[in-house]
């Protein structure tokens, strides 16, 4: 009797002990979403190993610089890029203004909605569409039209705001790289004042954090007072090489860790792991096609192809989604 | 006896009193280089009323930017503008490499340190003098012969280097802004790396809050590796209606506060203040030819008219060098 009593109580102990330290890592899991693997491991060993004092690869807290990508790393990008999306819908307002546009090209496409021709759009038909749909207008103009197509525009296969179409997994990504004290970036190829308008909610990620295309803009008045006037020509493409360029630019820093997910990205991936010391690259390859999409070599929209064959050189982390993310979007039940 | 010992005890007291008083005046004066004033009193009244919870011009942390121009405003423009002798000084190694530029203008007149046609220089012969010695290098490559510059050219009246001649008020004003979590940024004329080599460390500026003029830059390989080719060829001349254009671009966000001394940062001051809420338009006047230099209207080099006319009409805070600075550089004692 009294030997099942210390039993039972050392059970009891044992049981408590046990609950605790689960929770303990449940909770102090600071990337839920992700599955247990090599590539969360690679991460959080990362991390530790450049904030930790003791390291001999810590970096101070002002040179924790992380640049994500947003298109097909933060978010969606299929049928088509969203913010090519956002052109294609702001195309009908448009040619309100000049109907000679509708019969022409990418104009026409764009009102017909046609996915097929917008899919394979040549890169200057693209600027065309972008800089004509979004220059004329004064930024405060500008933004209040993202405004309202984030309010009414719906992701075609989900039926859900864009801005639904956000990835859970990087979201405790960017949240646990901020715990870390990193200064997180977006570098991406859609317009800056377009992301502004919503990342710096979706993402908490604050204006001058954000880095994108730009169109020319000129001080203009407006009843008297000064305004920014977006004229429809591109100042720079922010893709590719254009994303180092526009790092130095804007940060003056190099990053310690890149994200991204396709070709555009190369560049920035290969300009932050340039210098000694720990550093991490990181590609989302799409893989899901049942919970998201699956590419990568041969697709027209996020393309990845010699991304993924410097990766493999390279030992870049190689996130597969539908191995490593219990969950694509938040929306979305985990397994 | 018994009176005049507590008569004493107590002018003992009023006398320790008054001595704490004094001292946690001085202590916790924020800007100990100005004298006082309107103008110091404006200045700290701006801030309170930004700061303060309780007050109804109250603004969140997120939302404190001040915006200083450089030249003129944080450190002196005197025979002629700092980065314009540092590309004077460069032109003497351009020529090495490009001998047919020797008799070609402007850079034979930088090659004499022809000040009178340096100081009466077009626009456009500038911009090429600055293009041509800053381009044609790697961002490295160009930030050591910043560096080089730095460590060897003197000031030509104060035998000093070019860093020596920050203005110490202004630099309190910096701290004084931070203290109450002010974003500083720097928007200046200069080039933007120029810029970054040392105002990172002489106004404790990280290199993403530095905006300047910008050069076109290349993304190119050097020993196998990336690396960013400026051109000698301006993307941007980040003067008068460039500022407010870059700090919507950098920024995302309206300063509340700019400080300026000259035509080139009236459209910044005119940004700035533009919407409603308390805002701060400071401009810096140079009336002390004893001290530092004494010009306004008719200097070719920080000519200061127009703004000056809005500053009047604006009520905007206009500082006055020999009576409202008690010293102007650190290294002068006070008066």
């Amino acid at each position: 009797m009294h030997r099942r009593a210390v039993t039972d109580r050392r059970r009891l102990l044992a049981a408590v002990v046990c609950a605790i330290s689960f929770s303990t890592a449940v909770a102090s899991d600071p990337l839920p979403s992700w599955n247990d693997g090599t590539n969360k491991q690679r991460i959080v060993d990362f991390v530790a190993s450049v904030t930790s004092k003791e390291s001999r690869w810590h970096v101070p807290v002002a040179e924790r610089i992380a640049t994500f990508d947003n298109d097909g790393t933060l978010w969606s990008e299929y049928p088509i890029y969203f913010p090519v999306q956002f052109a294609v819908d702001l195309t009908s307002q448009l040619v309100v203004k000049h109907p000679e546009l509708r019969t022409r090209q990418p104009f026409q496409a764009a009102l017909e909605n046609d996915l097929k021709s917008l899919t394979n759009i040549d890169g200057a038909d693209l600027l065309t569409l972008i800089s004509r749909t979004h220059g004329d207008m004064t930024v405060r103009e500008f933004r209040s039209q993202v405004s309202r197509w984030l309010s009414v525009a719906r992701h075609p296969r989900f039926d859900r705001p864009y801005t639904d179409l956000v990835f859970q997994p990087m979201l405790e990504l960017l949240d646990y790289l901020r715990a870390n004290k990193f200064k997180i970036y977006i570098v991406s190829g859609g317009d800056i004042e377009f992301m502004r308008v919503w990342a710096t909610r979706i993402y908490g990620v604050p204006p001058e954090q954000i880095i994108g295309s730009r169109l020319k803009t000129r001080l203009v008045k407006r009843d008297g007072k000064p305004a920014l006037l977006r004229l429809p020509e591109f100042e720079f493409f922010n893709n590719a090489e254009g994303k180092p360029i526009s790092i130095r630019k804007f940060i003056g820093r190099r990053p310690i860790a890149a994200f991204g997910n396709s070709d555009g990205d190369l560049q920035m991936l290969q300009w932050a792991t340039a210098t000694d010391g720990k550093r991490l690259a990181l590609i989302v390859r799409h893989t899901d096609r049942k919970r998201e999409w699956s590419y990568d070599r041969k697709a027209n929209i996020g393309h990845l192809d010699k991304a993924l064959d410097e990766a493999a050189r390279q030992k870049w982390l190689v996130v597969d989604m539908k191995r490593d993310w219990k969950v694509v979007y938040p929306f979305q039940s985990k397994r």
